[in-house]
């Protein structure tokens, strides 16, 4: 992997840089759509790749390792030709679903020992399997193996928590700089900074990772449920630690207003599920703002959905047809709600990149922020 | 509308024809899929124009009238302006979903009074505000209001319920002839031959409905339960005594096998749920025969789905792919099924009619039957 900052704006700390991963490069600031056994919900590939324009998406370990398993994964020759996304690929590293999904879940120093939420079958992950999974995933970008902590959190156990997520770092890179990529292209492992919202533990565990002098380092542990303030201020201590000429990672976030607030901060890739999932909710981003598509107020409003971003679902369908899919229960609703926000998010990204590469960053960031956020 | 026959089999009564629409052509034998609401389920407009290449979808008249109501579908300028499709469309005339959906149906010499499934409003179709109903969707081909009987049928119901779709019938032509086209386009409308199982009430009706006149005739009150057999025997009494030169709208109609029985009996259109239904079920309906896609046999099958009938989910997807989106419950399965399915049902009625002109079309059916409908 390769990373080039190509601008860094002069009114924030935000940043456009170029990735280079064996699929295909990733203009930065950028986001990733989740799909996370595999397929982003609801969205063909076909629709990722040319009507959103995803660089990158997300897979999750934990959901990808129960099914459809690694055998059928490997067999394929990696997630890529299984699911047929020829760009890049970023794995989870499983730690987050097995913390917020499995049962009976016990972390020891080994590792976590925990049931599967299909059939309650047991399994263990631990930092060196967790590599070894990924690598047959076959993601161009590797995440290494971390407690999540929930917010609030205690310091005493935020503090542990971190200090065992350090030493299970250490374990992870052992294990990916003794083994060989799988599938022939070079893959690449992230490390992720955690410490909840204690500034001093955040301080450590950024030391601590930019220390290891990976090609790339994350931010986890935020986003789940604290306010965005807090947010925001530990990922601005973070990105200060965090080394420069390295691309950085802030996991889970997040709403439009959050996308562009942390690349102020100095991130430059981001992931959520918030646009699928609120898609099939009937909730809309738009340009424009935010639209509950229920909404009788959509009834008669034969305007397509948001012309100004471009792609097929934005300029085609108009919000009266939308709201009388989403009103009728109707699968379509979800689809082109799902490729909407979708496309929106990475129109986002694109006019911040271009606004950095411009120098109008700043600006725009305030004016947008409020724009994208207002309730239509 | 215009009919013209482009060839007649030598060894069938299979026909090739074409029939002119205000909004364009359509080769006939076509299959019609299914937008009940407005919307081919979990299918996009622009797959079913490229990808599945629908040249004629249908509408179903009391979804429409109820969701989004007409108020809304007059505003947008009719249901091509409203869903965004500009190919053909036909509405059937509500009466089979008020008999197999509706509430406290009573039906009457006047028409038939119904509480909606929705929300239990009241509500009363005649014949006459039926035809208004379809001329406001803006279908191209309007239905006539007919009774579909179930089956089993009493001789003595069967014969009652034909004579009151007769005198229905006379209603519709009527109120359609009296009335104007509501969007500067040409619309049609096609009476429906019932009778039931009953040979001597099959030749009744479609001498009653050939005596009409109109531009196209329909068989309804088929594929409700009969065995197959008496599904075409009543088919080829009734195409028998059909005009020639006017298109046979076989409704309802079927699995592959049946749509190209039917094609050999005379008949040029058709329409059924059956390749949406079975498909969001994991039901694969492919060129080389029928698959259940939660089986066992296709978890570790890379191929694609079905590439010798072109398109972008056939060629593009593997099998093990889709069994894993259905065992994991993915929507993405059942819109790729969805897809599959309408796009191997019109491939299928683009070989029949490929193979009607070349001559060679009992041959090629006899083969075809056996082979789309194996199970693989």
């Amino acid at each position: 992997m390769d990373f080039c900052l190509n601008n860094i704006d002069a009114h924030s700390k935000a940043r456009a840089g170029t990735i280079t991963t064996a699929h295909g490069e990733i203009h930065t600031p950028i986001f990733m759509p989740v799909g996370t056994v595999g397929t982003v919900k609801a969205v063909h590939q076909r629709e990722l790749e040319t009507d959103i324009k995803a660089q990158i998406i997300l897979g999750n370990t934990y959901h990808l390792y129960l099914r459809p398993k690694l055998e059928t994964i490997e067999k394929a020759g990696g997630l890529h030709k299984f699911n047929g996304w020829n760009r890049a690929i970023l794995t989870d590293s499983g730690g987050y679903q097995v913390y917020s999904l499995a049962a009976n879940r016990k972390i020891k120093e080994e590792g976590v020992i925990f049931q599967s939420h299909i059939d309650g079958s047991k399994h263990l992950f631990t930092p060196e399997n967790v590599m070894d999974i990924q690598r047959s995933i076959g993601a161009d970008i590797i995440m290494a193996f971390d407690e999540c902590t929930p917010y609030p959190c205690e310091y005493q156990y935020a503090k542990k928590s971190m200090e065992l997520t350090h030493r299970w770092l250490k374990r992870c890179c052992d294990r990916f700089d003794s083994t060989e990529e799988k599938y022939g292209y070079s893959q690449t492992l992230f490390p992720i900074v955690q410490g909840s919202t204690f500034k001093d533990l955040r301080i450590q565990s950024a030391e601590t990772i930019a220390s290891m002098q990976r090609e790339g380092n994350a931010i986890g542990g935020l986003s789940v449920g604290e306010p965005a303030e807090e947010m925001y201020a530990m990922t601005e201590i973070v990105c200060d630690i965090l080394p420069k000429e390295k691309p950085r990672y802030l996991m889970g976030v997040g709403t439009p207003a959050n996308i562009l607030e942390s690349i102020a901060l100095g991130i430059d890739m981001m992931d959520c599920v918030m646009p699928t999932r609120n898609a099939r909710n009937g909730m809309l981003f738009t340009s424009q703002g935010i639209m509950n598509m229920r909404n009788e107020k959509w009834k008669n409003d034969f305007s397509p959905i948001d012309p100004s971003i471009g792609g097929y679902v934005s300029t085609f369908y108009t919000k009266a047809y939308l709201r009388h899919l989403f009103v009728s229960g109707e699968l379509l609703g979800g689809q082109i709600a799902s490729i909407q926000n979708l496309t929106f998010y990475l129109w986002l990204v694109r006019q911040a990149r271009q606004q950095i590469i411009e120098g109008n960053f700043k600006t725009w960031k305030e004016k947008m922020v409020v724009q994208v956020m207002q309730r239509l």
